[in-house]
């Protein structure tokens, strides 16, 4: 294969995938847009040259966003997604019966009709009635909500571009504020392998545990991100994710899933030691 | 840098790693033997042209593959290392004082003797004096024990090339022959995610599971292997490897481990739906 | 750069270009056309992989190819070019007042449709009211001329895919028969340098040989070609390509050239002795 | 091959090739100092990692910044070159029995001892009684002599890094103070083609020519270097280069060249329009 996308994840270390071809690359106002399709991972979304998601893996990300939260709230009927322009978590979201609305915050536009156009499968549910686009900063529109979300899934880009505002302590004390009482927020959480990265874990951690009474860590394999190893956050009010799991109610839902079930659900905020140790460091 | 090694996870997906010394490289009668250096992994070792360990994340590994046998069964005292030759799996077994022996079956000379020069804290318990190399193949050595070992760790390179033979259903029927009545089988398992690694998962899963009456895949993230999502055996005529676990008599060793802990340890063998199916395909 | 285009010059050399953007991948009846660009080399067009031509240094090869042989030929007025899809050697030969047709024979209509799309500066000239493009494969389009052409360019593709037939003996017969009394004939000769390049220049030149009296090989530098070393093929009924060289002539013409000068046209025929002894291998 | 070495020609293009082994890595009070070992270049040195020189094409570079002046002196007995520790122009000027003296001046005597061990095809003739070696700065070493040498031979790095001081204008007047009356200075030349490179082209001949009465470029093919174009510099108090050859007195020293002959010695002073416009700027 002649054309090479190249995802560097440290200044050394890089993944490489053939490209059969490029079907999308546009300047938008906030960054570089690239859709890319190769034979191992299908059709992929690059932002910036980081790759957001592709279609062999995205599952796994969106399922661990989406499922983990949805499995322990008892009744998450309105959801805030901020990023996620892609529509993977919107897709996930929508399969849940009892889901009422789902405001979905992307600042930019052209992600949207990207993924719309060269990512149906991921993008499938973007136009389901119960969903809201807003084209806005995420920082900015979630100030004016108090006591509104069931849950907010922060699906964000990484803590650098224009992401960078979502990895704030003004942001996450905007999130508890616009949650119920007995609200849920999941967030990406970067990945603890490589220095930087795990200085990202160290500062989301650092910001969010001021804003939640409860935090707790949760990883799972996502092969094309950076070490293959990925965290998210749980973070809530009053809910804790493995006490407060209902696993029979969940599988009762009949929702087929490819990674996520109730006993990895469970098995997921089991650290390695590193990484208990990287998250403990700004406790 | 001008020097990089990459490893090939499929015919068009590859990882790439900025060397900045190649520290040996010699042909033994198996294999290529090398080691590089490497600002982002440290030293690594190449065994014709597959990562075989990096100093920076070898721990994973190797904790996963020993103490999670190691802390089910209740008195491991006589051990069979078959591979290995880094001695990374023998300097973990060596930390437990109750181990009295440890038979280390490597087919390769040379990359015993290359680890023991250039990855000394990988090789370091090589000369333990409980430890006894016999270069041999493990396929024939394993013939002649009968209910002789607590414990055999299968540490292996890939189902292909001087290691295949460790791959034959003959070879994990006479592992079950060679351990005594309670004896555990651990053994590196392959990936799920890239097909051709997912058919070596299935294929080690079939023949184990015919020679032993309880079988059980556990998972870790291991950043340098293919996909970063990396499976281990657990097998064993006796022990489960959850309910058999005494996390309290374990955590009162105090051995210090990096990935390893007895939460981790039960979390391991919750694996994703998709490996789950991929594994229960053969069953 | 995350995207990166690279040539295989060997199985195990490559050049390796930075991509800004692929503007455009088809498959046509023939080949893989792709379009990228680049920051070093503008635009650049490969066929199944391999390098065509880059805006940066495709002067040096079309000027090569068509300056050359028109330098020598006192009133080449009739012209076919077998291959050249892109435009570049149609290009060079319009700015020529005496020229009164070209005939420009290419197999692939798709290649002519994609150069003026997105080749606009070689593609320049493909309307000019003198040329007349047939979609056509070269080897049987020859057939049917005998003394019809004063000059015919060969600017074909490799020796192996859809240009095979321009390497064979019966091709250059037909060329011989196709021109006029006093016609030449100028070819892309391949590179010398690497092994396999190197065994298509004497193949090439043991065929012509047979069919033409005088046959001399010329170079050039072309930084995207493999090894950067060039041959063209000069092969004439009765002009000899330094002696018969009106010097004075062209220049008056006041054609402006950013690689060819008469000067160098004669210093191009001074070849390298390891060329002289590869070519003179088969004579 | 899982081992590639990469010359980065600018930021966004590079030459790959696939390296079998490294022979030697060692940084010396200069440069980091590397060997490599290829199929398709047979061993080849890096200096900070830049390719210095190929077993497989050097004999062009040594060959062409040798024999071009040494055709044209009609007596050169003693001979300084600056820089060239790898032994490759020392070999080319001990082929003359005429030559009575060479000092070779190379800053880094680590560079010397490398070249000897591993590259005794280049390093060969290192210990001939004629050759001195000086482990010494160029730019220092020159200032003590006047009108001593009958030819100079910079063969230096590039103009940055240990090789800097060998660009400047200083220099290349203390170069004409040390040549007799009749000496002549030859000297690697850089490239055209990358704007970097034809900056320092430019850069170089607008030094030179303040130096000298005659100053002329010529070119060569070198697969290895970047776009595989490379110029050098004859520069005299004298002789011309092309008119004071004597191409039979050349051709009766019987000796084997591979590149270089009296034909091509005249050619490669004919440059491309583009080359010429380059140089006439800074005349």
């Amino acid at each position: 294969m002649n054309l090479v996308f190249t995802e560097k994840h440290t200044e050394n270390v890089g993944l490489s995938i053939g490209v059969t071809r490029q079907l999308y690359s546009g300047q938008s106002e906030f960054q570089l847009i690239e859709v890319f399709e190769s034979e191992d991972f299908g059709r992929f979304l690059a932002l910036d040259g980081f790759m957001m998601l592709t279609e062999k893996d995205e599952f796994i990300y969106h399922e661990m966003i989406v499922h983990v939260p949805m499995a322990v709230h008892p009744n998450p009927r309105n959801i805030l997604i901020i990023g996620g322009g892609d529509g993977g978590a919107v897709r996930e979201l929508c399969r849940y019966k009892s889901v009422e609305h789902i405001d979905l915050v992307e600042i930019d536009e052209q992600v949207v009709q990207v993924c719309k156009e060269h990512l149906p499968t991921v993008a499938s549910d973007l136009d389901d009635s119960r969903v809201k686009i807003h084209y806005e900063d995420g920082l900015r529109y979630i100030r004016r909500f108090t006591d509104y979300y069931d849950l907010i899934i922060v699906d964000s880009t990484d803590p650098f571009g224009p992401g960078e505002g979502l990895f704030t302590k003004e942001f996450y004390g905007n999130c508890n504020k616009a949650l119920k009482e007995d609200g849920i927020l999941s967030n990406q959480h970067e990945s603890p392998f490589y220095p930087l990265d795990a200085s990202a874990v160290r500062q989301i951690h650092k910001r969010v545990i001021t804003s939640f009474p409860l935090c707790r860590v949760y990883q799972a394999h996502i092969p094309t991100y950076p070490s293959g190893h990925w965290l998210f956050g749980f973070s809530s009010k009053k809910y804790h994710p493995v006490k407060d799991l209902d696993c029979q109610k969940w599988e009762e839902l009949g929702l087929k899933t490819r990674y996520y079930n109730t006993k990895l659900h469970k098995a997921s905020f089991a650290l390695p030691t590193y990484v208990e140790e990287l998250i403990r460091e700004v406790e």
